[in-house]
């Protein structure tokens, strides 16, 4: 049976969204299981808690801290090791559950994930992968959106097979095309590194590693000309909250357009199936659930401000990636291009009572998803 | 009287837009005038080629050449030395015209106002900015948007400055506010550049340079929280990209469920004034002419696929420009910004028989508003 721990705690809000969506994933997921981690009071005065606690396939564990939003890494990982964020990752390291599930702050998560499931062989930087609905009517996957900046072309790389396994395990198509993010299609254009990219990847789609597409520019994510797009972690994260800004006030002026008057009122009743098919179509709830790559242990991060619904969508995402295998994936696949990369040093682990510094610095972890979150 | 050189070829269709946005901006501003270069027998043969010719206003210029969208860089330097993007730009250099306007090849329009325009003393690297619009009602201005990659912090303080000046001599606000973009508002985040950039970038807010507001984020763009946002060009240019996917995707979408059915047309008929109001507030037709800033002429690009009414902006945008004095703005606003700039050998000017392959190089430029030009 395939369990996924759950981080109670975590989010802006933590056990009003994530009980209700953890029970609501148990009723239409009979075959699976879940770990619910948090302060035992405080979930314990949500109404559902008894109905969770009671449930045959709902194990409840204590955790006495929480990590905050705005707790630094080195607090998140040295001073708390009792939150609900490391207590669930400790059910993945120790194979009780079999993927992670968390709200909380991304740069705490993926500093905590590092260092209780420590990264896989041959990956340098875990990355962060979302997924956008584009035009063709899917799903655009990109990463990273935000776990790494500074990225060379082997890390690229790394992102490309990750990416690749992680669109096979969720989707029927074996072979997901990877488009690299440039800023032209003529291989002129571009940095020196992502020009070294562009001949890495066109090396590992000849080696059958990746089906490499081709450079893709910031328009080609919404249009879905691939079925993946790898970047740097700071343009994928610029790329994403830039498009967050622009959906935001799109729906915002459609909203305020048809508030104005009566007559603008009457139309919107009027546009009431073309508003509801708009909102169906491009609701961030239904993509909420961003896989964290390249670790020991699948790890899913929900977006902080994510309602009963869409931290359900995060848990049938982590429920779908621990079903179809996806950590074997990504491992062959990673032993597979190995020839290819020139691993550099992994970078350090950060050490509870170590310095953290460098650590913390080579982790500059930004939201993939939430402009709310620090 | 201020004189704006127009490249009439330039652009998908040539005279077909810029013969009609001529005329129509000589029509709304009797103050100014015109020249026009192109290909004589080319102009001639449009319907509007003889009211223009005998225009007081507007002098025709002969080229006998046309810089293509495919165009490779060196071609357009060396090969087409007659070409109407060249003229236009020597309207400016021999101070006939006090501003250029071409809707052409985006790389060679920057490789040839490089060449004959010179870059400005103190700077190192052209940009190219442009206007969002955003949440506030307003214009976020954004440099830069694809004429650089690989960006010091030196780079992304002059796009500082000349950004400042560009959005006070457009606007009412003599101190626009700057924001750095980066993936998250903490000084940790971030890559090593942005770092020290956002450190420059106070120092010349102490200074008196720029009014540096501090980091912003992808979603701040279009919320308005800056009146001008820098970043590297790949990153900027991404940004906009994505932008222009996603804003066409939702408006194919609009459009598609809107024609449906019969009750979705008549829908459509009663969100008449709606979907005018959104039409408007996004037309990015209204937001054409990117500013290529940092040389010693005034340079403006048009999309390569704008109509005549978007040609007419841009052609707008480049007399503002000129008329409160944007060239001299951004010498003095650069001057002064002087001991702040450890300013970098300047890129080898491209010479017109010389081996070109370093220059084009270093003129990596993405198309900043276009997906359909090379």
């Amino acid at each position: 049976m395939i369990r996924i721990a759950v981080d109670a705690m975590g989010g802006d809000v933590g056990p009003a969204v994530t009980l209700p969506a953890s029970l609501a994933f148990l009723e239409t997921h009979p075959e699976a299981a879940l770990v619910l981690v948090g302060q035992s009071e405080v979930m314990a005065a949500h109404p559902l808690y008894a109905r969770l606690q009671s449930h045959a396939h709902c194990q409840i564990v204590a955790a006495s801290e929480v990590v905050t939003m705005d707790d630094p890494l080195e607090i998140a990982l040295r001073r708390k090791k009792d939150s609900s964020m490391r207590v669930t990752m400790n059910q993945v390291k120790d194979g009780i559950a079999q993927a992670a599930v968390s709200g909380g702050n991304t740069g705490a998560l993926m500093a905590i994930a590092r260092y209780v499931l420590k990264t896989m062989d041959g990956i340098d930087r875990p990355a962060i992968a979302s997924q956008l609905p584009n035009a063709a009517g899917g799903a655009t996957t990109v990463l990273d959106l935000g776990a790494n900046v500074d990225c060379t072309e082997d890390h690229l790389l790394q992102f490309a097979v990750m990416g690749s396994a992680l669109v096979a395990s969720i989707s029927d198509n074996p072979t997901p095309s990877v488009g690299l993010l440039n800023i032209g299609e003529e291989a002129i254009k571009g940095s020196e590194i992502i020009k070294k990219a562009g001949k890495l990847l066109q090396s590992a789609s000849n080696s059958g590693d990746i089906n490499f597409y081709g450079n893709v520019e910031g328009n080609d994510i919404f249009k879905g000309t691939t079925d993946i797009v790898v970047c740097d972690g700071f343009v994928g994260n610029v790329a994403l909250k830039t498009s967050e800004g622009l959906a935001h006030m799109i729906g915002n002026f459609i909203k305020a357009e048809f508030s104005r008057n009566i007559l603008t009122k009457i139309a919107a009743i009027a546009a009431y199936p073309v508003l509801t098919a708009f909102k169906n179509r491009f609701d961030h709830r239904r993509y909420n659930g961003a896989a964290l790559l390249g670790l020991r242990g699948l790890v899913f991060k929900s977006h902080g401000s994510a309602d009963a619904f869409a931290f359900e969508r995060a848990l049938d995402r982590a429920y779908d990636a621990a079903r179809n295998n996806l950590l074997e994936r990504v491992r062959e696949r990673i032993a597979h291009a190995a020839p290819l990369l020139v691993t550099e040093q992994a970078a350090p682990i950060i050490e509870p009572f170590g310095d953290v510094a460098p650590a913390v610095s080579s982790v500059a972890v930004a939201s993939p998803v939430s402009t709310t979150e620090h």
